[in-house]
């Protein structure tokens, strides 16, 4: 997997250049900005056919970024949110993080003999994915919980790291995070190369997200919204640490993202990427912003490359956010006929 | 008060200068970027006396941001923390949002027959600060929950500017935000100069912080930790709000500061800056990170130009995280010896 980390180094490399060429273009010569961007911008989003969708994203971005457009955002106001499960990796099966969830539980199942007669732990430590869904979000919060708590952040970030560093998806055979779509990296970068501060707001832990983000898709830790377990100080060993409680503290979908994003950020998002229901109030929250906004929804359709699935999907359904979408006009992109390609590795 | 706004905004406008030309010269030519800096420096932190607390910050910084030298630590990585009452701002005879709410009690009180009949709600309309005070934290709670429940997020933020915008001190006749610390300021632009990203972290409410943090402290919204309210997402009037629950979500002190850093952040604090034994924790989480830190105490030691206070001060106490900060060596700042002035607008 070496290609694919220096594909990804040269590709944060590469945006850290346009950006900053953007600030010496912009604080050198304004003049010459104006020329330079509108002469530079084919070379953004180059896996997006020439679509409607492609082409929305950005008339949005030249019309709020562009100095005396009646739509110009300051740069401090410009704040995207992504969510992550389906909107920049793939989520089938089933969210990746109950993988990791699941094959945590296998880990410590010897420590927990307890866990024998449980029947989600033991669903989990079994690998038995249909039983374990049986149970609904209790289970897949319960597996989290407790594989998640106990741990000092270090020691979590320790073990999300050996994981994805290890762990392989069943079908593509490739690692978790190389199922990132390569046309949603374009456009974080794209953003980012145009003021735009970028979020995750994902129902996913945030813990989980924050140890390869920054690495996989250039968002830092603190631009990572997420679901979260309670949390204590302690001290250990000399040594003053927050350690996760095996104990919800906040769920990140669909009423709780517009709730998450107005405590972690402050401000609404301009931008809002998602792909399923729960993404909706976010959506629509971003869509009650005073001034321009855009809401753009992944839909699922490419079951050769990826998957397809919407409206009575198990795992990120779209259905009434999918009706709301088209009644408000928000931009739909379809992924088999939008995308040239899908994971930065594969066609 | 036109003075004193055009002193804010110049001084953004400076501190923004200085972040691009810092780009610039990095970008441009590494080998000014050294002699620049160190030809510019004296310019940083002119409200301070020659002290040893001024020095050590300098040191600190240069150690950590000085290419080559050892303890260099990422720009990614540079994180400061501020505790706001008593550190940034005043903080006597009580927080200013204690006031804000009682203001707003009593602008509410018409509306809320009911307080007339509770003892913590009529002392807080009546303006009664002893009695109100003699409920200890949970009756301040209850004033700021009443008071603040109910609205948007928009509709908050213009009540807190209109505050911030008409109320004045009792003792100084000086609006409340204009009771900031010029030196503290000062290490604000400094550190952002040197690519620290500054944050607040307060146990006052993050609503209640962030619609001014940008103007006077050159800190946006999301860099603005603090105690919140629950609150729900909503459709009021064809429009999606967000709307503040009179409920507390959570308590920013004590051992709470380093939990919210762990959930806002995701990252331990490089420096951190408190007054009282409510920032200790946040203070030793840093101080425990991998690597060099730095833990500052401001010690309220001036009677004539501010106030002086600490062990057995009913608000601001500094007792245990004295005795912390003297065993282990921390930084403890003398605000009547080591600072030319306090306030932006007076001596």
């Amino acid at each position: 997997m070496k290609n694919k980390e220096m594909t990804t180094k040269i590709r944060i490399k590469q945006s850290s250049y346009a950006a900053v060429m953007g600030i010496l273009i912009y604080a050198c010569a304004p003049a010459v900005q104006e020329k330079e961007s509108a002469q530079a911008e084919p070379e953004y989003l180059t896996s997006w056919n020439d679509v409607d969708s492609r082409q929305a994203i950005i008339d949005f971005v030249e019309a709020t970024t562009t100095e005396g457009s009646p739509d110009y955002i300051e740069p401090e106001d410009r704040i995207a949110t992504f969510d992550n499960d389906g909107t920049l990796w793939s989520e089938q099966p089933f969210y990746f993080q109950l993988q990791f969830g699941i094959d945590r539980a296998k880990e410590l199942s010897d420590e927990h003999p307890e866990w024998a007669s449980d029947e989600v732990m033991s669903a989990a430590t079994e690998g038995d994915l249909e039983k374990l869904l049986s149970f609904g979000t209790e289970g897949i919060l319960k597996v989290i919980m407790l594989t998640h708590g106990g741990l000092t952040e270090e020691e979590f970030d320790a073990a999300v790291m050996n994981w994805v560093n290890t762990a392989r998806h069943p079908k593509t055979n490739l690692r978790y995070n190389e199922m990132v779509y390569q046309p949603m990296l374009e456009v974080l970068d794209y953003l980012r190369a145009h003021g735009y501060k970028t979020y995750i707001v994902s129902g996913g832990g945030i813990d989980f997200m924050r140890p390869w983000t920054q690495a996989v898709y250039g968002i830092p830790e603190e631009q990572v919204v997420g679901s979260s377990l309670k949390a204590t100080f302690e001290e250990r060993d000399g040594k003053f640490v927050v350690v996760k409680s095996p104990e919800m503290n906040f769920v990140d979908d669909k009423a709780g993202k517009p709730v998450a994003i107005h405590q972690h950020i402050g401000k609404r998002p301009v931008m809002a990427f998602g792909n399923s229901d729960g993404d909706l109030e976010m959506m629509q929250y971003s869509s009650s912003r005073a001034g321009k906004s855009l809401q753009v929804y992944v839909h699922h359709t490419d079951a050769e490359r990826e998957w397809s699935y919407d409206r009575d999907s198990h795992i990120g359904a779209l259905d009434k956010g999918w009706d709301y979408a088209l009644e408000n006009g928000w931009v739909i992109v379809d992924m088999a006929k939008d995308w040239k390609k899908v994971y930065p590795s594969t066609n």
